[in-house]
């Protein structure tokens, strides 16, 4: 395409929605044209996030969400960083007007009506738009993403767990448990808008779990390890609060299949780092730490195998706004629009 | 005992030389008439640590290290929170002259003489106070306590995830491999000294595993529940260092026996929170949290049971300079003095 | 008095509420019997709050906010840690009930019916009351906190300026404009319901000015300056938000009379410190730190004097929660009932 | 210059140098060919910075400190990130080859020999080097910049203080002494190698002033301010540290000549706001705040002025790795080589 991709923001007052601005205030092939919130209709983006006001961007203005997908103007892609109830009622009309739709939501994410509705308390209305959808997991599904009308962009834990999960899948013993436990700053534990547990004399000098029996992350990675796999998993996910701001450090402890040495288990994880440029094997767990990640879109990974127990520790980092979301979106944006892959978040 | 009893403290201007300064600011029954420092000899406690200075401490001024016992004056207990060869070299002679020994650094707790030369870098060349050593977790051996010359205060994280695991120890099937996944603020990480890997810049924002390879403290864990579970077991235990001060959340993972229901586990959790003061059994791993136990000596742990799959989760919290080093050291002390066991604690 | 003062609070869920029950959980002459809130009705004070439960508060119990004053039961006195308005409505009621009343909130401070609707939003209605309260900042105004019936404790920015002015007072040009420069960590900017502003993502890692057109601290600390002072002076005052918890450090900006010496500001520093226990004069303004104060009643404080241009500037620091509100409140209940002015607080 | 900039930096492991190389990670018209290290060398970027590893400087190396200019291979200009010793010897040999230097260091800031002896403890031993450095206040400078061989880029706290005072220079009155009250996050306060008073456990929770009698930016505020109002003011700096890691919030107290209108004010801040890019005028002083101004080149300002007494109080933020170090030493380099003057940093 040699003119630039122009695309839109739905939600683009959120954390995610602003990562977004930040990453297309220096994107050399995206024009970002429009922008909503809820929150900042008719408001300048300068007045609102003067941080985020590069010379590319610097002139837009928040739009009230659009009544009909023509408010959006003509747009080639848009990002869904609303709430998953938005993101189910409009990534089908924009589907439907010819709009590549990359969805950071959970709309699309999860196969089964019956999952989906307990954990997101919602209905999955729109089956033939989730039959289009495409898990964004780049690393894993290249191809499809190439040609997808919709992406359901992955959740922040999912990515953390699952890409490293990737390069050891053949591994691993699916007959038994799995467990995550995983550490996520504030940014991807709630959105903007403070929630209960997210006030500043909450979070400070704590830490705790929650949301351990009813995360909306752990069937989601149930079902794309067992897909990768081939194999339905058993999984154990506590997901943690830092009192911190931005990164995901997440440990997974599984059992391999007998016979499998340390040599297996690092000819896997090198495989995965030498193909993949956002992938990067580290020699010790002990390396991997959410400074080096940070800002990046990269995925950090190292293991530790105690073959006598047959028990693999995988410890994996990222920046959940970026890899974890809104760095995800656009290079999965890029393979839509044959743009290079590395482009604007690299 | 109806005088008080006289205390000293060898490595008074530590983190946890600190806590026991601020704990017997209003102990009842204790007198602190003794401090030591390598750093602040000559000077006044009200001049080093302002915010320390109760009127029943106020007036303590830091001396140097002792040439021989009897620079410490008329002691009933000496608090050795000191490096550990300091420790190792004084804590002898202390009990020789019939003074009690509170040992806060790891100098007597490891019973293998290899394995003390690998983890601590030292010669166990103390072999007869070692076998008079008593390690001091308090709830599991509180008789021995009572009559010990010399106590082996437990570590912060041998401590932390101890004491919930005593409470289910039956359960567990030891012959399969447990997993401490383990979280501490800076304070039980290191000393007041700032050491590499400790200043602002590296732990703020930051999160990450450390000494996965070779910390002192798995050898401990895996020879006391190896004690109180009749049975030699495998342990991977991985520290991390959290952005915040005070306080260890510790996750357990482990199998229990075939059959184990979660009444079994409720019924263990309960029995331990029943008739121990210090132990409170919390009903979700949510609720379980360092704001809830910092600046006491509190130990909050509640599990979670995958029936199906045999897999118990155990998340429990202490204030690793509390529970995890000086307040248990006093509940400790004032087993030994015959004193209200809660007193200056509670 | 010889049995124990029977005190009640009057909005305990709060900051200012946690910080007095910490106090109660150990003052040696005062039985905290009535605590109550609008959030946590029929709750106990150890599933709320699990680390303020000492044994002498263990077993209490959040009750609703009183319909009538009989309804606290028969107290010596009630603390109102409660908002303004509900403050101004009760205090009457308990004082006509023989109840002596330490009130938290900004009620009963501001003289100036004008200004305290202006600052409060409120009709200063009980000017009756108004007449009887005595300005609790304890150093200045000791003897009618003795006799008192009503204390208005001082608000956290006036006691950090207030008490080192004090010293200070015979030595200012109060003709000429006074500046205050005051840094608050959290818990001194709002109450315990996070408002906009006090979000984790908001406060972390930011820094920044608020309220400066309209804090009603301002006017509390004109009137009370101009009173100690004997004239009325011009101020301009600017509270910052700290991204941390615990602590106010505020810079005072003056001018001296002609002739006034270092030597001058010394003597006068220093005869407030040496009379003063909560008042500790520092050689240095790079000496006062927050940390030297938490958790303490303290007030540290020093200066600089420019002599060729007559430009004094004072550091002081106070530990909000303390000093700046539940501690002074305890110390002036001290006077009111005769007992140790330092009990429960030192 | 139609061929990119090749530059090098000497000191590229600290944070100035670690934000110089993000810069150039996308800098248009720079080739960033040479980075030195005393701690690094020959390890790669990717593996001690891999947050930073962007494609166009991802196969870097650290050499060794240079020997001779030589060593440095064929460079258009030099970036000095080093300590004020390394910069001060170093400088004049870059000069001498022809080189253009920007140097973020002190060395070349101070005009008084006396002077910079006293605040750096070093002979001013390169009179015509120092006769030859333009002080890089880039809004101030540009003209001169733009030929400069050795640019003296300016400190940070003088950067935040210094560029909002040049737009109301005019309309304060010099014969009276200036206050600046300024807080910095750690990033500011020292280098990346902890030094005493920089660790976690230090910083965290506290909050305090220091330096107030030695800073070397105090000299360098007073003396630029004195060239820009033409008259030699009377200065009283107090720096701070902030619990934080990125970004000075300065706040300016001074005396307008009377009969400075309100008016006035905003004329004067309102004409530099329009005339530069990277200075924003916010319309209240509460409105200035770090966050907006992390990660960027900006300078935010507002001001408040009591016209009663005349007393003018100006807010300004930055951030100081940025415009006040790295991004304002980008913004000269582009100068020096008639790039466009935001490329890079914008």
């Amino acid at each position: 395409m040699s003119r630039p991709v122009r695309v839109g923001i739905l939600g683009a007052g959120g954390f995610t929605g602003q990562e977004l601005i930040r990453i297309f205030g220096r994107h050399p092939h995206v024009d970002l044209v429009y922008i909503t919130s809820s929150e900042y209709v008719s408001r300048s983006l300068v007045e609102i996030f003067p941080a985020l006001a590069a010379p590319a961007v610097k002139n837009l203005v928040f739009s009230s969400h659009p009544k009909k997908t023509e408010d959006a103007g003509r747009l080639d892609a848009i990002f869904l960083a609303t709430p998953d109830d938005v993101a189910l009622r409009w990534a089908p009309q924009f589907v439907a007007a010819g709009i590549k739709v990359i969805d950071i939501s959970g709309a699309f994410r999860l196969l089964d009506k019956a999952e989906f509705k307990e954990y997101y308390g919602l209905e999955q209305d729109q089956p033939e738009t989730l039959a289009q959808a495409v898990y964004g997991l780049t690393e894993v599904n290249r191809e499809k993403i190439r040609t997808a009308k919709l992406v359901a962009n992955p959740g922040c834990y999912p990515t953390a767990a699952l890409l490293p999960l990737y390069a050891y899948r053949d591994l691993i013993d699916t007959s038994r448990p799995l467990v995550i436990d995983a550490k996520s700053g504030t940014s991807g534990a709630g959105g903007r808008k403070e929630k209960d547990g997210l006030g500043y004399s909450t979070v400070y000098e704590n830490f705790r779990a929650y949301k351990t029996a009813n995360h909306q992350h752990a069937p989601e990675i149930v079902q794309e390890f067992s897909r990768m796999s081939g194999s339905r998993i058993s999984l154990r996910f506590t997901p943690y609060l830092l009192p911190m701001y931005r990164g995901i450090l997440s440990t997974t402890y599984a059992f391999v299949k007998p016979g499998v040495t340390e040599k297996d288990c690092i000819v896997a994880a090198e495989a995965l780092s030498a193909r993949e440029l956002f992938a990067r094997f580290r020699s010790s767990v002990n390396a991997v730490e959410l400074r080096a990640v940070q800002n990046t879109n990269f995925c950090d990974y190292a293991h530790h195998l105690d073959e006598k127990n047959g028990l693999l520790q995988i410890v994996s980092a990222i920046d959940n706004l970026m890899k974890g979301a809104a760095g995800q979106a656009v290079q999965n944006m890029n393979l839509m629009f044959a743009l290079p892959e590395t482009a604007g978040v690299y």
